[in-house]
């Protein structure tokens, strides 16, 4: 086979693989939006035999022949991103068993509504089990991936992003979690901006999260935006993109910044170029990557004063109520010890993942079990928060990654808070404008230059190289502490 | 391989197949409910994919190794039946090369939203090269799959309707067409009821449909009704099954017939077993009795003088409007030499239906291509129902039908309203209380009848004989014009 003959072949497969990964977001998004009760029996079945179909595709030998040709061949950028990305997830998945990755997607399609319930009841007990068994399966997966004397838990954060390491990560919050700590304490002893109090109708907000989000350049011709008990995105293909959120009556804000975030997803997912979607390089270049466009537009767009300035004569338009600015803007801001992770502002979300970070590192060193969960969860949130939560629903219930056997997916939040700060200060270097600009509602050069630094380079490099061309060679930590302290410090009229 | 293991493995099998099917119910439910516009080009590839992939697994050689020593066993009624069905499948698919079923798949994703615009545009040249490829590409599958000198039609025929052939089909419309055309002379004359004149407002009469589908005995715990441009059904398995409708703000009535006829074919597959659910036997017996089920509801009760008795108040609940129950009677049942299959009445339905299968017919025998139809179509009509559409909206493109590559299914609807005829008249001998109990809304008696003598039977036998069970030896011809007499004739005052 000729080096040009391979690559045919590797396109092909490759589109086999990407509609494969379609369809499963496609059946898990309609799992959690359209998806009647008793569609759960067979939807299992469903989501194993695409997983184990995938799976099968992956570890076919003929295509780590194709990939051992094209390894030495020469390759234009797209076809070297394209055999280093699919190389990985060959080298990754030939360890796994299909058996074992078709248990795992049936014991992931049944743990989901076990969690919803357990949530919902606030019965841990009942989701005990589930848990213990999305554990073990995903040791038993780590146990024939891991090859080295690697960390067992950075078998699994090279699943979501590539390069990061445990001791990255530890470093990381060793710098953050002390700045965050002197934050707060500076923010603890002043009294901050109040809360907005009031109710609003479902339907109203509706029409006002559809016309945030496609201000912000997200395109209903290539996307959806529909309720979910709890918000994600699945991008299903470029011209098919679904994000969803989840109203709250009583919080008008909270719900809007769901929105925001999501649509930052779908943005992101959107602006993958058309020419790449199907090729091994033609999707996110990390979780991290993912959540830094996310956290950019939910937090240093959408909770900026300029936006506040945009959004106060279309809360008008929509709920019918009049806003001051500058209370909006408060209201949007405050910081609080919570007990809620997707609720919690800015300055203490990081705290929200670093508990989960060590809880999960201690999960997988084999120091706590499932059923050690709840207390330990109370323990970290006192110390680290200083708020503990009586019951587990607002507790070690309140995620749903966990259900879905994401383990490890939580660092990549703050990874996405690190380098939305880097190329928040990078954009604003570069167009000092932009706050005049989303006081007009014109968040089209910020899209642009997202596209075109972001989501144009797709998985054509890792993420810490795309940001890196991006916004220079900058100190993440030090861009975030700097950002946070900037606007909430100011908001609370302190200083470091 | 013993004959436990072999029906193991064909089990085992089976579950793939039956959830690659539910998947493709899926993904072309998705596709005209909720799918956004840019969608298209990325599903025609994930349909092509699970098409092939489906194909793949019935044509594999050990699958028919399994049946080769399954058919020489001792085996219960289930196991027969999946035998014979999977049996069926697979010497059907095997003749049909992979690249082809993959090919067809593509065509058909790109040609329905092609038919969409074509229709709405009146602007059948468009759509014609779409319409080439469809024949052209069935034509081809035929020859693969034909082995002796029986009709090209026929073979199409079996993959709806097992066991009706050409031969039938044609005895069938030539003794039914004379006797629809004594009744409709006799109506002629008569100066029929008048129809119901008004405009009622979407969400109310979508309160209404979704009321009555509930007290039919649909479930929406196992399944859900939307909207769509086309009303259709999909059964991704016995708890998930997806029915919708299309609203008509001046059509209160034709709008809420459509939603009753797909009831009727959503309580169909929500009766079948769950322990028939992913054996070969777990599946409506024919297109002809899914058609029987549907058309049942939506006429034989749906536009019974006792429905309106119970339907009146609840018009006047969900749109405000008090309603004459005789008035309501008449307007269900107008006799028109009209243009439109889905708003024909049931008098003229099977003419509709007669123009199709003829069309059919000429263009797979070669005598017409796809650019003689919107005239042959015109002609038809004049000839048989005695109008005709100046423009393609409403004649050649109205159906979505060739657009989805299902030629030879009309002749399903006739099937459907014949065996429906012989088992109400059934129902009606063994049930003589059934239109007290209609007046009262009480469904519950006679879906218990359909589930034992029908939906249970899943494809335990073939439709005729599952019909026969029901009803005894019958003559369907028989029943359906003497049904028809005795409502229409009698609304019009004319018998025979």
């Amino acid at each position: 086979m000729t080096p040009t003959q391979a690559w045919d072949q590797l396109r092909e497969r490759s589109t086999e693989l990407t509609a494969l990964e379609g369809l499963m977001g496609l059946v898990e998004w309609d799992q959690q939006v359209m998806m009647p009760r008793a569609g759960a029996l067979a939807r299992g079945e469903q989501l194993s035999l695409l997983s184990g179909l995938h799976h099968d595709k992956v570890v076919d030998p003929a295509l780590s022949d194709i990939l051992g040709i094209l390894s030495e061949a020469d390759l234009d950028p797209i076809q070297a991103a394209s055999v280093r990305n699919l190389g990985r997830t060959v080298a990754r998945s030939a360890r796994v068993p299909s058996e074992l990755v078709r248990r795992g997607a049936r014991i992931r399609a049944a743990s989901f509504p076990a969690w919803a319930k357990a949530k919902g009841d606030d019965d841990f007990a009942s989701f005990q089990p589930h848990l213990e068994e999305l554990v073990a399966i995903t040791k038993e997966t780590i146990a024939h991936i891991k090859t080295d004397q690697a960390d067992d838990y950075d078998v699994l954060l090279e699943a979501f992003d590539p390069g990061s390491t445990v001791a990255d990560l530890d470093d990381m919050f060793g710098r953050l979690k002390p700045e965050l700590g002197k934050l707060l304490d500076a923010i603890d002893g002043v009294e901050g901006p109040a809360r907005l109090e009031g109710s609003w109708s479902v339907e109203s907000q509706k029409r006002l999260h559809h016309e945030v989000a496609q201000a912000l350049g997200f395109s209903y011709e290539q996307g959806r935006l529909d309720d979910s008990e709890h918000p994600f995105t699945v991008g299903i293909a470029p011209g098919d993109v679904r994000i969803t959120t989840h109203i709250y009556p009583e919080g008008l804000l909270s719900g809007l910044s769901g929105t925001i975030h999501e649509t930052g997803h779908g943005l992101y997912e959107q602006g993958i170029p058309l020419d790449l979607h199907s090729t091994p390089a033609g999707g996110a270049a990390s979780f991290g990557l993912h959540e830094s466009q996310s956290r950019f537009w939910e937090n240093t767009i959408g909770r900026s004063r300029a936006f506040c300035v945009w959004l106060a004569p279309l809360l008008k338009k929509h709920v019918g109520q009049d806003f001051d600015v500058d209370a909006l803007y408060g209201a949007s801001n405050r910081v609080e010890r919570s007990l809620i992770r997707v609720f919690a502002d800015e300055a203490t979300y990081n705290l929200h993942i670093a508990v989960r970070y060590d809880l999960e590192r201690r999960i997988f060193s084999g120091e706590l079990s499932a059923a050690d969960l709840p207390e330990a969860w109370r323990e970290a949130y006192r110390e680290t928060l200083g708020v503990c939560s009586e019951d587990d629903e607002h507790g070690v219930l309140q995620d749903v990654h966990w259900a879905g056997g994401m383990f490890a997916y939580f660092p990549s939040y703050t990874l996405g808070n690190l380098y939305a700060a880097s190329l928040g200060a990078k954009l604003l270097e570069e167009r000092p404008q932009l706050w005049e600009e989303v006081e007009r509602g014109e968040f089209a050069p910020t899209l642009a230059w997202l596209r075109s630094n972001i989501h144009h380079k797709a998985h054509l490099q890792d993420a810490p190289a795309i940001v890196e061309a991006a916004a220079g060679e900058r100190d993440h930590v030090k861009d975030l502490v700097e950002y946070l302290w900037s606007r909430h410090g100011a908001l609370h009229g302190v200083s470091r």
